[in-house]
């Protein structure tokens, strides 16, 4: 019985795939955006040395688990993490509600349009901001509330929705993976519940598979409905260090590749390259000022420091967008 | 993109599944261990009506999400929960490197083998205990010695391992819910990586599917490799009100289908059932003294008392072990 069910539906899946990949429909390249130089050639050699039957490297279905940063790796994050723009254009949004706002910082030179002296209070003015804008409502109204505002908002540079802000080769990556039976998580120090709103629609990511910070929630009980509230406190920070404590809770087995693009995802890229057999880690490089954005060492949004001294020192793949990126967005 | 890979491998899943389904060997009836009572009566109907293409309660695949209790409704909690039964027999093992337990409570009772005297301090004495035998050691040796201890431990009355006092119609059931497209988590008061230990094997759940409370973790780097140390302090209590956190933190949806067996399970239920649409909630009610144990609304292990009232009161489905399951273990 155990072993006859044990990871039936994933082998299913995978013989499917099988099946269809030789319909001509299907049978393309894979990575088209992706040019031919170094990055896509180590993929292609991952994927096929982990899903080669009979193979050393040979990875079981049920271990062939990813796991990605979000800002910076599937969508941009500059000039501002979209999930702050969001908080900002809520704090005006609610405004109206609380008069108090007009005196009190961060919220007063928020309102007065200087985000500059809103921000220069620090993570502590960036706590109060995602707080007041992310607590005191159930989880449902948050997700409405998110759902409207990604529905309309656009990028200030680009005009474009920042669901078309995605990284079009970063998006046939997933689908590879997923072609060749791993699951893909996003594992980002961004808000879970914020990212669950447009991650399955625009990655093909469902919510189970979305893991990031998050904020204390309440059960309650209104009108005999149960319902959870937001709270205004920290539950758990999911950057940085915070990235394998989230992907043991939450997955509770090593990836066996991982994608990122800062230092705050250092620690999931070496957590990733923990254990036996091959292992992939890789860097999405901002090398394109004109398509794009071009940082790193110091760049206060997506910081790429410590993470590019160790993937030159460990051999990690190190995506030079502007080289290796035929198309940027979709 | 987006529409092309959406779901896509889940799709082909279930494609694989309609295919495979009408292959002789695969034809059987579902549940072969339920009688043809009631509740399987109403299983399959729930699974028909959600799963008919066309049909007004069709419910897509990736919201076909359902959660199981472990204890006492996956496999057997009497007469202690088997985590608890680990941390005792831990509890001796590790002694010889405690002599100070001699003398301090519960530690001093356990250890004469007056079980009854060591839980006397209550909710105190179990925290000491699962405190001790659960932390300061890495995530993966914690998984190396709960494995260890599952394949030997044998259950007091029975002789069997733990892990052969699962309840055969219930293996029955997830498999049957998988092959129709759901995905099945388990969501429990139990530790996390106690459970991660053996679900994948013997419920056929992944690591990533299963739910439950948590110990706080701290990523530290030895030789200068990564490690997560389990810490002595709790994270998370997945049980009663936790319940419903633990599914909006891990799994993002409402559950469809609920599983429990106790008011532990309550709010489980209660959330499972919000929302528009078909929903699903059942409770393994254990009758049967003579092939497993008969208990509910006064046992200090799996009480089941409020749970009933509202099962009644919501008209839940409500298993009697004696008269609705043919078999009970494998």
């Amino acid at each position: 019985m155990k072993a006859l069910w044990f990871n039936w539906v994933r082998i299913a899946a995978v013989a499917a795939i099988a099946v269809s990949s030789t319909a001509p429909g299907l049978a393309q390249e894979p990575l088209p955006s992706w040019n031919d130089t170094g990055p896509k050639k180590a993929i292609v050699a991952f994927v096929e040395r982990v899903t080669r039957q009979g193979s050393a490297d040979f990875v079981p279905l049920a271990e062939r688990i990813a796991t990605f940063d979000n800002d910076g790796t599937l969508w941009a994050e500059q000039p501002l993490y979209v999930q702050l723009v969001f908080a900002l254009d809520r704090v005006k949004a609610l405004a109206p509600l609380h008069p108090e706002w007009k005196d009190k910082e961060p919220f007063a030179s928020l309102l007065k349009g200087d985000l500059k002296g809103a921000l220069a209070g620090g993570e502590s003015a960036i706590f109060q901001i995602v707080t007041v804008t992310h607590s005191g409502m159930t989880t449902g109204e948050f997700e409405t509330i998110v759902g409207d505002w990604i529905a309309t908002a656009r990028h200030p540079k680009t005009g474009k929705l920042y669901t078309e802000m995605v990284y079009q080769p970063m998006l046939e990556l997933l689908a590879y993976l997923r072609a060749n039976g791993f699951k893909t998580f996003i594992v980002s120090g961004g808000g879970i519940d914020f990212m669950r709103v447009f991650a399955e629609r625009v990655y093909g990511v469902p919510p189970e598979q979305v893991i990031g910070s998050s904020g204390k929630l309440s059960f309650e009980l209104r009108d005999g409905k149960p319902r959870l509230m937001k709270l205004p406190e920290l539950d758990f920070n999911g950057d940085k260090v915070g990235k394998p404590v989230a992907i043991q809770m939450h997955i509770g087995r090593h990836p066996i590749a991982a994608f990122g693009n800062s230092d705050g995802d250092l620690q999931m890229l070496e957590w990733a390259r923990q254990g036996a057999g091959v292992r992939f880690a890789l860097i999405v490089h901002h090398t394109d000022a004109a398509r794009e954005w071009a940082y790193d060492r110091n760049s206060s949004i997506g910081r790429l420091d410590h993470a590019l001294d160790a993937a030159e020192a460990e051999g990690w793949t190190v995506v030079d967008m502007k080289n290796d990126w035929k198309t940027i967005f979709p």
